[in-house]
């Protein structure tokens, strides 16, 4: 199990194929293996030595994915940086893995320029654009053109083939490190749960940085099929794209789906050629299915879920689970069933499996369950036990095997030994409707251990007070979940890179000086 | 990555599948498991250990896939044994392996009883039956019923899940040690090649003692498929189930698909829930798959290749080379293209990849490929090199990855430095018309090291001499190709198990007393 098998069995099966496409730029898979093999070569022009880190801080395109594939070939480990983050946690997420080479595109000449004094581990920087070359950087095209092919460096299995950082909400990123196996294991997985095919045309709308969109990165190479990349989401691209390149494939988030199919210019372009949609992050609203199955009949919808931790697909809806006449309808607000290869189970505090229905943290085991944390043993031996690794996130499974997602385990609040879902109760408070932003949290209590509090932002010019939003609560959920505290804030939630509120940050103020379990 | 794993993901997704009907009795994934570890509990109550191998001779059944996964719950190594075998021959594969237990039915009580003498590493005998339980033999269902469920013994990835015996028209056979790993990852690339789907309901007609059904007893329980049997292939036999169990898929030989499609009551019966006939062992004659499709236009053909030793999957053809009027109807001769996770190569003796159209040794590189032979260190490691796992059969790869298998390498002559494969040989010997069963082997020659022979039974009444064949054959083949003697013969041949010619046999009175590189 080679990372790198997947592009010599496309090149190998698949001569023909369009391997990828991008701004006037075609390569077939076999010219897609040679310049992935070229620049192998060139990376060892550049020193890299086996195990040796590359980051790369680009937005997509072409050159990301033979990156991915390059680095690899020359024996590297490849460190994708996230594009939403701010310089000092550029420079944590390149120096932390110690990064010896960066690839930088256009969008990020700036910022790394500005961080450079920063990031001394950092020997070379190729530069992937088209403009004129910045001093100090190599051109990316130079090490692949002139360069003569690397023989692959044989690198697989449990050994490390990238490290990818998970933003987190708490605490510090952590850098996940998943190897050969973990990534071919889940190309398999993922290839079959999300129906891929050797004649699909995928693209690349979310960023690539991240491992949601690894999925296909992977998988769709393992199948063979063929890739087309915008530089960064923008509904109307992708539409001009699905007309233009007759993309049958996509992976994007709700919120995505959303402004496609309500695009004002959705008319103007043809997208029938779209087989497939696969989301994650959030449960598909019934109002969205029902408007997108109208304006686009003949796609289906698979929603996936997992975690950088698991490489990362865990589990997903079979697609007739948004037929909304169909007998699966009922899932809609799962996020699937496991994985063909994947085992899930629901366990409690202790290691047991919970009784179906009931809610307990998401657990799983498989070969695509990472190697650890970089440099972070305590914290893998925390993560990953009795060969189970725990995801954090606390959810239920029905008597079909259908999961769905509850909360962060972190979020929960145990009050007077009861579990209280922080996401339940915000989901009543926000049916409120002069609330505009909701987020509950555990303070300490004498009495309870952990109480529950919220904190509420109402609408401009909307009045309420701590007994009418306790009040509104009991209404929709039971007695001991509503909560006991509440608190009004004017300015907007502290927010992360990814956009979820930092509750860490919430619960600081109150927590100073004491101990909870987790933060 | 545990064999038992594809049990409790079907259990727990698709709680409503039949997993097993057979003779009237039906199971669900859940009560499967549940037979399944209740089974196991028997096992330990007959004393198995972990690691411990128990035997199984029997035809299909219901009790075969119980079989197939309980013994790994058990902790246990499942060996199942050719049902066509001789009995000196069922005694070395259950000696070799030590089987403390042995599964039998009715079809094999009597020649069990007869070499139970020689089994002493036998201790337990299980009666799968239904009849009168034998003297000395346990019955099947009292290791079900009494006990309660085991918790499964947790063996998995690189541990030993299974020994399958090869038949080899060479040599003495040799026990496939296959892990957990292997097969599972053999089910996931299967499960994709293959084309298998959850709504599948396979009949196991091929006998699943081979691993070429086995290919489905993992793969179609992975994709909580249904599972039907008959005891042993039958035409009519077969078409009854497709019609009354509404079959979609079954593996069989282009032998039998032949006696399905020419059967004088295919009309009387429903074929038309089949979606899928995967087949191996021998490429598809033209006019076969033209009357197959003429018969049954819904069906998707696939061709699959592969060896116990990889536990087994190779290559499969996409099913549009069966698409006559398509493109890749030119590859109906070839086994398909490498199965998504498995990298295969053609190589020569020296371990380099030959030119594509050149016939070299078939190899192969995936975690499908076994731990290697049971107590065979040195065949092991002269058969898997450099990571490489050499086949054994000679096969060349078209431009587009095609793999076409024309000879066992042990098959080749080498003849003044040239290669010469015998299949070739003995087509071109075979069009000639008086012939009616040919073998073209090496025999030591002076001058050529190697000299091809042809040996010939020509039909009754039909005359031919030496002169005449070489003639009739320079007509077809390079003059280098042609045989340089040939001699009649009155007899048949000397056939293995499995129906093959037995060269070794044919070569032994002219190698008497000489070394040839292979036998």
């Amino acid at each position: 199990m080679y990372l790198t098998q997947l592009v010599r069995r496309a090149a190998q099966t698949s001569p023909k194929q369009i391997a990828t496409r991008f701004q006037g730029r075609t390569h077939t898979y076999p010219q897609f293996q040679d310049r992935v093999a070229r620049l192998a070569t060139g990376l060892h022009k550049l020193g890299l030595k086996a195990g040796d880190r590359v980051g790369v801080l680009a937005l997509n395109s072409d050159r990301y994915l033979e990156f991915f594939f390059a680095v690899p070939w020359a024996g590297g480990v490849f460190v994708p940086i996230n594009t939403r983050l701010a310089p000092p946690e550029f420079v944590f997420w390149l120096a932390d893995p110690e990064c010896s080479v960066l690839f930088v595109d256009d969008a990020f000449l700036e910022v790394v320029q500005k961080i450079r004094p920063e990031i001394g581990c950092v020997k070379q920087f190729v530069y992937m654009g088209d403009g004129a070359v910045p001093a100090g950087m190599i051109p990316y095209e130079s090490l692949v053109e002139g360069n003569a092919p690397a023989a692959d460096a044989g690198r697989g299995f449990d050994e490390l083939a990238g490290i990818f950082y998970t933003g987190g909400t708490t605490g510090r990123s952590k850098g996940v490190m998943l190897s050969h196996r973990n990534l071919v294991y889940c190309a398999l997985n993922a290839s079959l749960a999300l129906r891929m095919r050797p004649d699909a045309v995928y693209l690349h709308a979310a960023p690539m940085f991240h491992l949601a969109d690894g999925t296909e990165t992977f998988g769709m190479t393992m199948m063979a099929g063929s890739h087309r990349f915008i530089p960064r989401f923008d509904p109307e691209e992708v539409l001009k794209m699905i007309d233009g390149e007759k993309i049958t494939d996509i992976l994007i988030v709700p919120t995505m789906i959303n402004m496609l199919v309500n695009h004002p210019k959705l008319k103007d372009y043809d997208v029938s050629s779209l087989r497939h949609i696969v989301y994650g992050a959030s449960p598909m609203p019934e109002a969205l299915i029902r408007k997108a199955v109208e304006v686009m009949p003949k796609v289906r919808f698979i929603q996936a879920y997992g975690q950088t931790e698991c490489s990362p697909l865990l589990t997903a809806t079979p697609p007739e689970v948004h037929d909304l006449g169909g007998p699966l309808a009922s899932k809609l607000k799962s996020c699937g069933i496991a994985a063909p290869g994947v085992e899930v189970r629901i366990l409690d505090a202790a290691g047991k499996e919970v009784p179906r229905g009931e809610v307990g943290e998401v657990c799983a085991r498989a070969a695509n369950v990472m190697l650890g944390y970089w440099k972070q043993p305590e914290v893998t031996a925390n993560t990953i036990r009795d060969g189970w690794i725990h995801t954090g996130d606390g959810g239920y499974m029905d008597e079909d095997g259908f999961v769905y997602i509850v909360d962060r385990v972190k979020d929960m609040i145990i009050s007077g030994g009861e579990n209280v879902y922080s996401a339940e109760v915000e989901n009543a408070v926000y049916r409120h409707p002069a609330v505009v932003e909701c987020a509950v949290i555990g303070v300490p209590d004498e009495k309870w251990g952990e109480r529950v509090h919220a904190i509420v932002r109402l609408k401009p010019g909307e009045r309420l007070d701590e007994a009418a939003v306790i009040e509104h609560c009991k209404q929709l959920i039971a007695n001991y979940k509503c909560p006991r505290s509440v608190e009004f804030k004017d300015d907007p939630f502290p927010l992360s890179g990814a956009g979820k509120i930092l509750k860490t940050e919430l619960r600081k103020p109150y927590w100073a000086g004491k101990a909870r379990n987790v933060n």
